[in-house]
């Protein structure tokens, strides 16, 4: 990937050129062995006038194999992965690159807050003024009326993720913050103040996929394999959900991603998770079974999520910290975690010499869209 | 599909249930055993605002399935068609759903001409001035000047395809033209006058695309089938191009689905081919091996791609007289093809009846994508 941050003056091509040919190298796969890229990108048309990205992309990297802009809204780049994976799977491709690109600062505040508004139903919701620190706050006073916890319990999260993004130099904000600082800064959309949202921020990841044979063939070093992913669905717009406070989407998506795998929610060592507002990484979590509904949103302040804790979470900084370049943030996940499984991630130290199995977690909107994908460290 | 045409006052949720529900209903499917939707749209976040289409438009078929939109410019729902097809095969899905919608005449002519040349490289082609009638005259020049062939030879294309949409009442323009009307329209870039481009359309299109255990489960009546599908990538701008008289996306997508369909292009008896501008369907016919180069250009003034010819080309009206809804004309193309082969197509009556093979194959800008999807009568 790409650093995450402000970089208004680089063009998308730029970007995921960078992140490409660096996926490319690290592998030790040569540009001309790629078969197809799945790129995922939300707002290209609004941000840089530019449809079409597919080609585009591919170029950058030295190719021009068949290509698909894919677009979930904020997880474009978590659907590109699991449509690539397909892609090997089904024998048609022996080599995939799956990423994506966001250029946002470019578009001002305003224009970015509207282009992110687009992931909502943009009759029924938008027009009603919802834009999505609101719609995230309403699920979080959702969470809070039915199973309890506090707007403290969420700035846990924030300073936890905070915290992990200090040692990533790819993270657009390593600044630590405090629980006071959190509590204490301006109020956005009620419960949430500025540090339970992620910022708005430019960048770029790529992954390049390979079935095991041609890993094998062509001796790549490479040791952690996606073994699990999954798709979910839910209605577009908030009111048309039976809860607030629950994301079928994320539960199927993990259903799917689990029983591909043949894992158990016990399995999981680490994860990533869509903390796009600090409510979503508890209705991640709790989606994700790793806990029970009611019980994920006193985790980060119990310890048990921090790095030193029982299941790290967000071991990157998460969307919280190291940024959100929307399309880009799917496919980052899943370099996260299995950089974190292979030990070249700058927070490896923080996971276990033993754990061997990850997972990733990619929402779009309201979690309308969500993808599942389970990574395990190869034998 | 819905008719295309100027319906700006319909909003693209509204179109694609319309489509999606007959294709249904058509089929013989339930919603609720639809496994995921594969969604072609171009330019929705400008046109209405509303970027994340796959769940809306789920929604609106009464489903809550996993989808994405895919977007590669005009290829767009020929990709979904593409991707839709590796679902079933990978034994993920049963049932998907692969369509599309455009929403284009509520931006005006300016605002759909500005979304369109997004299909073209933004900083490099467009910043000079760069739209598609202008590349495809580019194109169109580059073609006469390598193989002979002149403006008449393209008002022929025009004077066909128009001819075939007569009775399609879902075509955007049911009107009579003349070689001399052609001839004699306005210019809108050299040798192209109006009548060489197809129109700025509305309109959406679904199909219901089942494994064959499915419909032999379900007893479904359908008895055509997908049996070859390719893709294929080129540069994104035409100055990097090796050629402008030829299309490679197209060649290496043709062979592609030729191959995975155990098909030649002399078992070919019908095709729909992606003729934004009069010059794109001679490129088209060429590149799928119908004619070789510098023949093609003469096949509909010479009688052979007209409804009682030998290979009758584009007997819905094509993009030029059926309509160009951008994110629809994929999927419109490959529900020709396969109601051109059951006998339900109200051009059906030109297909010879011993006819088992179509072809459908769409671009994206200036073929810097295509698709190719073989179609079989099943026994």
């Amino acid at each position: 990937m790409t650093s995450f941050g402000s970089h208004p003056d680089r063009t998308g091509r730029d970007m995921f050129a960078e992140a490409g040919l660096a996926a490319l190298e690290d592998a030790g796969v040569p540009a001309a062995d790629v078969d197809e890229l799945f790129y995922g990108n939300f707002v290209g048309t609004l941000s840089e006038g530019q449809g079409h990205q597919g080609p585009l992309m591919a170029e950058a990297l030295g190719t021009t194999a068949p290509s698909r802009r894919i677009e979930s809204a904020c997880a474009s780049s978590g659907v590109a992965v699991r449509d690539a994976v397909r892609a090997i799977r089904s024998g048609e491709a022996d080599v995939v690159v799956a990423g994506g690109m966001e250029r946002m600062t470019n578009m001002g505040t305003a224009g970015a807050t509207k282009g992110l508004a687009g992931a909502a139903d943009d009759l029924y919701e938008v027009r009603s003024g919802v834009t999505f620190p609101g719609a995230y706050a309403l699920m979080a006073r959702a969470y809070f009326d039915e199973y309890g916890g506090s707007h403290e319990d969420l700035a846990h999260i924030a300073v936890k993720n905070h915290d992990n993004a200090l040692v990533n130099d790819h993270a657009h904000l390593q600044q630590e913050i405090t629980v006071e600082e959190a509590l204490g800064a301006p109020e956005i959309a009620s419960p949430f103040t500025l540090y339970d949202s992620c910022p708005i921020s430019d960048g770029a990841s790529a992954l390049v996929l390979t079935s095991p044979e041609y890993a094998d063939e062509h001796d790549l070093e490479a040791n952690v394999a996606i073994t699990g992913a999954g798709h979910g669905g839910d209605t577009m717009a908030l009111h048309d959900r039976q809860s607030l406070s629950k994301t079928p989407a994320t539960r199927d998506a993990a259903e799917e991603a689990y029983d591909d795998a043949g894992v158990d929610p016990s399995d999981i060592a680490i994860a990533e998770v869509h903390d796009c507002f600090t409510i979503a990484e508890v209705l991640a979590l709790e989606a994700l079974g790793l806990y029970s509904h009611g019980e994920a949103i006193g985790a980060a302040r119990r310890g048990e999520t921090r790095r030193d804790g029982e299941l790290p979470v967000n071991l990157s900084g998460g969307l919280k910290a190291k940024g959100h370049p929307v399309g880009a943030t799917g496919a980052a996940q899943v370099a996260a975690i299995a950089t974190l499984l292979d030990g070249t991630h700058p927070r490896a130290d923080a996971v276990d010499d033993d754990a061997t199995v990850g997972v990733a977690q990619n929402a779009g909107g309201t979690v309308a869209s969500a993808t599942v994908h389970v990574l395990e460290v190869m034998e």
